[in-house]
């Protein structure tokens, strides 16, 4: 484990090997105290396909929620990652060994009612396709329609750590593009998980004035202040409605970014909505906890309820063109760096959700 | 009592007397079985003030919800009016005797927090300003500021029955803004009330493909086919959701308008709303009354909820444009016209929801 | 040639021969003056593509403009097309034989940096794959890159006529996206071909009011009125700007539309634009010839220039959703039917620009 | 003339005399050689008026263009200002006297066509009132109907010289809101005064990616530089166009922002716009100068030409809001302070439009 700063230089080019190894360690989640770092068989490509060797891949909160990572069999992790090409496929004009690229796992498909409408992420296609098996891992397979899909080289300005934040920021960067912010609109950020500071970090990107950050956790909101946020606010120090009043001429926000995954919490954010203002929905309830509201102010109140899943093919457009121009700095964002085969430490750090953001992964002959 | 057709060439000019009447008759709301003509002062105007005689005016159904309207000593009503102005106050310049005026009972202002960022009619001020007493009246005061407001000429190319829809209706047109209609779309209409049916008629002026009208009545039904409806559901013959997926293509609306005040109906149009559509509260829940809805389905799918209360000065201009313009005919919605002190009938008929969308009164001189 | 009328129940079904003929009846411009049917060999699929038999298929204004579509060898013709599946290649599995589709004869992609800016068809890879031949012609060869496009199977409710505007009025559609008409707007039109009336025909549906229509052809400005304008100008009668403010309540046109393709006509329909309002050019200037304006007015009046080159695969979706819906009728902009040897008979009619606006073609035996 | 960093705590509280004094100085513009600071009698404030001690007023580009201020008696000078409100008239309640406000010189109405479409400031009413004399004196009388207007009180975090960036760069804020800037864009901005470096500053707060600055003047790409340009272009070190392209991935700008007041840099500027993209005129040609473009690429390359003359009451006040949160820092862009009665040699420096950007002066017993 180091931090970000001495490993900044370190990061990009990595060796390919003329002979490729006979196993593969691959992460494996078989249940919230049960991770895994598993040797498996190197995947094998197809003609279209291109095999990827990880430089660095990072955890992903989603991937600590039980309910939606549960498998049988265990569920490889991974889909954040920066990575060289390591082998291609007969038929792969789009990419050659050596070429270091940021891979999505996802792609949409241009002619669904959804995407048509502009929601590619929430068509069942767009999730169809994935990495084989995820990204914590030394190498994996880059399936053909994610070689043609949202896959591109990355320059050697941006750092590992700079990449691997390109798919979890760029679904903030596609919330942000639903949540109406008007120009100086103050924008409060509930929960200073990475996903939350992403907001915070953001949202001036898209015409916020006040950043504000809630969070019971001390570490965090001290992180959300170095990131940029112009005031925090300690939920267990008062009424929350109240503090933020104080901190914006009496005001609630105009932009509510709930970014915790529980259902209380939405109602919560709710009443610190200003009407006329927009609640986001940054982060999913469990399934089957109810959200309650009171219809009458959901109707007077004139307050937008919008949420946005994952990231399509215009958010890392936009995400890597900002971060290509120096408009995002995420490196104080990234907070951890674990070799692979400490996979299960850095995951309980994940889960813990205390004193970290970001936690990137390296093959440990990269570390 | 008389139809609309026979009506519309009787309702255009009518004259000011030389001098004014001693007492107004004026209805209000003492409670839902409790509507009453009472004999009042007639109002008296101020420098910046107009009287305006009524020439028709409109109940609203808002008017029959015991919770919005409760007040001890009776509440005057009506606010959907047109009118001639009768006497100015000295100072007045905008407006002359026998001038035919659509006169806006409310009007925003420009520096609010809520007003600079296009929300007029939830700013406080909006509503500070009324009638004296309602448009339900022989006359009315028309206050200093709504005579500098929202209240202009009408052409006697519209009928008095077209102009009594300016109010209501705009409000429809100032919810559609916020409705997100992309071109094309399939839009549920939940309710065919005088509300509901106006989303119907005006849909496609925002692009709406297939317009399809859910309500339990078929007299209402039948009217919403009428006035434009592609389709009609009706709830009690079976799953809505099925039956809506019947009528288009087998998918659920791109945009569902809810218009019932009631939150039980908002969890239900909640489950028709295609994933990346939106919802739209048009009608308010009763004050307390839960809106229950599954929290991880409020992240995943992507569906926005909007919604919009009343009409601002936008509203008004851009749907007397379009009135004049020949795009609305209103004329099918109009569906009773009495005279003013058979307003306790009217009031009935209104509460009873039935065979009646959109309910006239005139002062029974003008009848 | 026969009326619309008439041919609206012939055009649906059509048969596919069990052996198909061993030449082909191909439209092809030589020249202005020299239109001509060629016998030529009929296409071979590859294993993505399909050949489509030719239903109906129309002549498009751009393809009578000398300096668009000069080629030493001639120019096959036709691009807006409705047809029957007759083969399909091993392949293929979107469509089979006997299926009546739509096809659109170019398609953009995902990943260019102008679709990604949402231009897709400026991109120039959206018209590097076309039609072999043009559709006017007795069978056409769909190119797999289209047959996994923008082609979609119409149903038997819409009539040929119908489905030959999808192409050219989705341009239409696109054009007003990006007008930025505010409803009631009031819209001038200046020139009533097909594409012109198209934009008086769709513009209510993006919240127009007034829709005016210029053109110095009183049979144009008759078919204008008949398919729904407000009102027409004869630029011979006297100024434009004055027949339009007396039109207008004074007034210039909030959204003026160029669809003249001459950059004299620019400069006039600038001038008829009122300040803070949009002139959108819906036809192109010949290259070379200047459109000068007054660059201090270019900057105080707040008029937005807008230009929409072709349709992509959300206006042809959007457009064609409307079309089901009952929201279009185009069948009166339909003005002549010919046999497909009638063709240069049919292009005089074209390129005369008077008393026609869309023309449709049909092969021989099924006309 | 001191710099910013010296004054930056001098400039929040100035004293209100018990006697004001009988004359006031007023600068007065006769002609570009011409400058004056004359002495004339204070200003008689009615009973809704203000009389405002001005602190800190601006010189503004507008002001030395020949053609736009040409007066026969003289043109007082002066828009851009902070001020203590020295005494108010007897109806007064928004103000009192020892008030810091920012005054802005004009204020649009509700009403009007131009500003019931979004257009405030092209309504010949915006432009109706202003100060009296301009705010280049020591004293100015603010009309009641700007005391009701876009006129607020500002906090002392806000230092003068921030105070009097909020009417120019308000004009900035609202001229991007037209750009159409999607997430990342590459933005260049074509010459780089006070106007120019605005948008530079500005841009990344409507998500700019790259911004780059092009302008002869070595003093003024410097300038854009320090304040957070990406890169700058020298025209007279070759071609722009490839300047561009090689600072951009071999693209033009998807936004360019014409801030040069030449209608030849118009044409230039139009070449530099990537198909698709804006181009955006910030700054007016002379009347009656021509831009010429090609007019088959107006409509082929789909780039829209928007424009923005001056800022209504929403930019100021998200202007304010941004400023308040410290998301822009003008200080850098203020280069030069003078006492008022050197004014003639600050209005110089103005016209030679080398080595300043913003020149603020101040009454000389406040300096």
């Amino acid at each position: 484990m180091s931090d970000a700063a001495e490993r900044a230089d370190q990061t990009i080019h990595i060796p390919i090997p003329d002979v490729l190894p006979e196993t593969n360690h691959v992460g494996v989640y078989h249940g919230p105290d049960d991770i895994r770092v598993e040797e498996r068989p190197m995947p094998v490509i197809g003609p279209g396909d291109v095999l990827v060797r990880t430089s660095s891949a990072a955890l992903c909160a989603g991937e600590a929620m039980p309910w939606y990572h549960a498998s049988p069999q265990g569920k490889t992790l991974g889909h954040e990652v920066v990575g060289v090409v390591a082998r291609v496929g007969e038929s792969v004009t789009r990419f050659k060994p050596g070429d270091r690229i940021f891979a999505h796992h996802h792609f949409g498909r241009m002619l669904s009612h959804q995407s048509l409408r502009g929601h590619f992420t929430i068509d069942p296609y767009y999730k169809s396709v994935r990495f084989d098996p995820g990204s914590i891992a030394d190498y994996f397979r880059l399936p053909a329609q994610l070689v043609e899909g949202d896959s591109f080289i990355v320059p050697d300005s941006l750092s590992d750590d700079a990449v691997v934040t390109i798919e979890p920021w760029s679904c903030v960067l596609g919330g942000l593009k639903v949540c109406g912010i008007q120009p100086g609109d103050t924008v409060l950020v509930i929960g200073a998980g990475f996903m939350g500071v992403g907001f915070a970090v953001l949202a001036p990107l898209f015409g916020a004035g006040r950043v504000i950050v809630s969070d019971f956790n001390p570490w965090r909101r001290a992180k959300a202040l170095e990131l940029g946020a112009n005031a925090v606010i300690d939920p267990s120090a008062g009424d929350v409605a109240e503090q933020l009043r104080a901190l914006n001429d009496g005001l609630l926000a105009d932009v509510v970014v709930e970014a915790v995954p529980n259902a209380k919490v939405y109602a919560q954010a709710r009443e610190l909505v200003e009407p006329g203002g927009t609640l986001h929905l940054a982060a999913p309830g469990a399934p089957g906890t109810d959200w309650v509201q009171d219809s009458a102010r959901a109707y007077f109140d004139e307050v937008t309820v919008t949420s946005k899943y994952s990231a399509d093919h215009h958010d890392t457009f936009q995400y890597f063109r900002l971060l290509k121009a120096g408009r995002i700095d995420p490196s104080g964002a990234i907070t951890h760096h674990f070799p692979l085969s400490k996979l299960p430490e850095a995951f309980k750090l994940l889960e813990d959700a205390d004193k970290s953001l970001k936690i990137v992964l390296r093959p440990d002959d990269l570390f």
